[in-house]
């Protein structure tokens, strides 16, 4: 990779922990936000970002992270409102290019897609996944 | 369809509330079991399955439920290890040909893999589609 990116993590469950790890391995600058320090005990050893303790809906907090440099901003905390306003606060006030949310409630897809800002919807995805299964399993026997 | 499936979800929170309405209206014969009544509100007015009430890691609900005539079932309690143990008792007990389990711990798929049970992990599919999104931002940046 010729260069690496500024990527900025909001939540450091099993998604932004996961996310981090990887990130961080293959070269990328990554910081990652939270507001409980122990979640931080799920980053590798090897992880080389930075860490940062606070609540990401705090100006203070996303300075701190310098936000404004990033390239890459990830909602992924365990609140749909959260995420929502942090990714709007990335994409308008520190003019983040690529901002993606975690949203679990499909319903929610709709409002941030008018907002301009990316899902990902973990509910839709399994729920697709699962459907695929049954369509598999009815195909398997010829009920198709 | 010729023939419609006999489903039984356990949970009916978003996804399994998702999945319900879904399969019903396509013509599935679906039984949905959930602790909390309340959460069938999230059932439509045109849900045709059957709801029950109750523990599914108790014997006489998955009866109630008439797990051993189902096809499929889909575990998706927001309990990793409520979804495991119902899964594999509808396997070893009840004979259950299609057994599908959410887990929320990726750490953990490899033992539902070990036991015959597949498993769909929103917590994975969701990190994965974040790393694309990040491959393609730095593709369209002619970085790659």
């Amino acid at each position: 990779m010729k260069n690496s990116l500024y990527i900025v993590i909001i939540g450091c469950g099993r998604l932004g922990s996961l996310l981090a790890n990887q990130l961080s391995r293959v070269g990328h600058s990554v910081v990652v936000i939270d507001t409980d320090e122990s979640t931080f005990d799920d980053l590798s050893p090897d992880f080389s970002g930075f860490r940062v303790v606070g609540e990401a809906t705090r100006m203070a907090v996303l300075k701190e992270a310098k936000l404004k440099n990033a390239d890459v901003l990830f909602a992924a905390t365990h609140e749909d409102n959260v995420n929502l306003m942090v990714a709007q606060v990335a994409r308008k006030v520190f003019n983040v290019q690529h901002v993606l949310a975690r949203v679990f409630d499909p319903r929610r897809e709709q409002v941030y897609d008018q907002l301009g800002i990316e899902t990902i919807c973990p509910t839709s995805v399994a729920a697709e996944m699962f459907l695929l299964a049954v369509a598999s399993d009815r195909a398997a026997r010829g009920d198709a």
